[in-house]
């Protein structure tokens, strides 16, 4: 299994030349932890609740391997909706999101099957897929239409191997957030095939203002959904490791061997921190509106500030996000011909100008970058004005009549 | 691989009519959970640790998917020894001992190999293994020889397609610590079949006065070990899923594929909690001596009184522990003709007792039933003399000469 395990994203950046210019400060835009630079703290209600949680001396013990009944309670009524209902049954804790999409990948897929994937998309997909013997199909997303699915392509991978569909709204790396129509679409698609679905919705209700968050399950009576989610992003606690699955099956097609299968393999490792469970009613129930808001509103200040400095550099074009932490921008490969790839533009990036973005290979998807969007502002203006200079310094007119475009 | 995933414990108990008498408060002498009857707690300076590493606000991002360095340290530190010396390169974070053990077989084992593993022993090698197409080969133990190995029988197990040797000491179910003499016999067999052992040393140090405690690895410069451990039991929290692999690996056997498949299952689910990682140098360098002796002391005193009650009992024969928290307790089935096993044994002491130990089929062996020592000394008296009166109720003098033995 290990020799099946390999994470692209590491692969890809360990073979890149970092190495930054020592008379500037390093600036990272590459990881989507929103809690690294120190200026987005988690709400001060989370920090008592886990505080009491420790003193309280009733959360050391072992919990019930898919969770404590009264936390997955919370999360039920938490993310219950008339169109989408939720017991406590229906939910199942592990150790982070990525625990809780191996256990919805390892319970949907057999050795020999397949998953559709998206592309660009979070690479764990591929990794945990792989590492089980399960193959994936990129879908492509359409950078022109908000980073939508392209449904023909994705609706042409499906066979009768084919497990499950993996859809992450919103997401990362694209930072868009699907339409209530789009997501319609999707579904229908699932229907028509009678392929269950795998919602990555780690990023729920991240959206900006002016936009609109529906899950998957809200918008639909007939697909099986296994949604994955968690405090990771929304909450700003990545390295508390409480994630979650909460299943929708109205038509009980997850009963004999998918809802089995799940308590089984929980079995394994036997779920997360027992400290975070037992507050995380208080977390769910307490956490104010403004702290989301605020999350929110840094994010957008930003991705607004990027997007106008990005959309100005000739040969960059940034997609505006509406949600999640991250930015895509496209690279015209073809004005920046000394690099041969956005590998190699941003290993430049980083030895000329001490920013590192992600290249966008790292999500399948070529010649674009990754931005993250959490930083502190005046970091990203530093960091949007050094883009600028190297792109001027690296841009040329190869060909053409004039070279004034 | 959910389809292959079963743990045992979970099977025989669903499959046990467990209906207590409902004239006498039940007592559950079945849960390996120090916890549940909240006598054990934490040590004071571990929940001060983990309380710190919440406001500090410091340890909410993701840690490296192998564990933050600095807590690394701490636990080669902790556990380095002149003959096992070990450097934070050597030691891997992971969500408890359970995952930490699947990092192990999964690294160590290929799909269609086996591992050997003791019989009475944990049911948890065989459910990680089983659910990786692994199969497992049980060598015994020898209850009249304290628990010790069966060498013969172990090596005669070994084949080409062996992978690992999963040695548990000191030893769910049984409570015994192996002498240094015999450590040096089981390195010796694996030595000899150039077979790497999997150490689960999740109860070090959990040892009575009077004896001592040897880890595999410090009894070895040849042979290639990883052994398992963390917070768990010794700690007295579980549900904080704490635990990790260290490397004992002095010829680089390890190196070209077992260290860097061993990093690359890490980023699957990304390690344990990282408040508890925070805290974890505090906690293993200022939790006082006299917590561990305390907990031992307890354990100690209680395993004396079921010793003491149970040798009494006729049809009956407790193995004295010398650590961890558990006793077996041999059947002598003939006696108690209408029990057709173990489980029916202990299912029937539920009905009429509302004491409940777990049979010792759950640890693949028949005609024990095994006895947790963490409960408070009244309700372990009580549970004593309500088995007394089981056992008189049902012990029976079938045939020979004379009843009156
Ligand atoms: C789309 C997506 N899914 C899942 C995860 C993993 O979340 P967790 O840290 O809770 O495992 C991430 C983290 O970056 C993500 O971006
Ligand atoms: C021998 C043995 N190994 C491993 C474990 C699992 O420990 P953890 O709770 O840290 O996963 C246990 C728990 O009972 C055990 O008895």
């Amino acid at each position: 299994m290990a020799k099946n395990t390999s994470n692209p994203i590491r692969k890809i950046v360990d073979g890149m030349k970092l190495t930054p210019n020592p008379n500037k400060e390093m600036i990272a835009l590459s990881i989507g932890d929103p809690t690294v630079f120190g200026n987005l703290l988690p709400a001060e209600v989370v920090n008592a609740a886990v505080v009491e949680s420790v003193k309280d001396c009733k959360h050391n013990g072992y919990a019930p391997s898919v969770g404590y009944e009264k936390a997955r309670q919370a999360v039920a009524d938490h993310y219950s909706l008339p169109s989408a209902p939720l017991t406590s049954q229906d939910v199942i804790f592990a150790s982070g999101c990525s625990s809780a999409l191996d256990l919805a990948i390892s319970v949907l897929a057999n050795e020999g099957q397949n998953i559709l994937v998206p592309r660009p998309g979070f690479s764990l997909y591929q990794t945990l897929a792989n590492s089980l013997g399960i193959s994936v199909r990129h879908y492509d997303l359409l950078p022109d239409h908000g980073w939508q699915i392209d449904l023909g392509h994705m609706e042409s991978l499906l066979d009768d191997h084919t497990a499950a569909i993996v859809v992450n709204n919103p997401s990362n790396p694209c930072g868009s957030v699907f339409s209530q129509e789009h997501i319609k679409d999707i579904l229908k698609i699932a229907d028509k095939n009678k392929v269950p679905i795998i919602a990555d919705e780690i990023y729920a209700h991240f959206v900006f203002p002016g936009h609109e968050y529906f899950s998957m399950a809200s918008q639909t009576e007939d697909v099986p959904i296994i949604s994955a989610g968690g405090l990771t992003k929304r909450y700003l606690v990545p390295g508390w490791r409480m994630g979650w699955l909460t299943i929708h099956d109205r038509h009980d097609a997850f009963k004999n061997e998918i809802r089995p299968g799940l308590l089984a393999l929980t079995t394994r490792i036997l779920g997360p921190n027992t400290l975070i469970q037992g507050a995380l009613e208080t977390i769910l129930t307490k956490t104010p509106q403004e702290f989301f808001d605020s999350t929110i509103a840094v994010v957008k200040a930003n991705a607004d500030i990027a997007f106008e400095a990005l959309s100005k550099i000739p040969g960059l074009k940034p997609v505006m996000p509406s949600g999640a932490m991250y930015m895509m921008v496209g690279i015209d490969m073809e004005k920046f011909p000394e690099f041969h790839d956005d590998k190699e533009f941003a290993s430049a990036m980083v030895t000329e100008q001490s920013v590192f973005c992600l290249p966008a290979q790292c999500f399948k998807y070529p010649d674009y970058f990754r931005v993250v969007l959490t930083v502190p502002q005046e970091k990203l203006q530093v960091a949007c004005e050094r883009i600028e200079e190297f792109c001027r310094d690296h841009y040329t007119v190869t060909n053409g009549a004039n070279g004034m475009e």
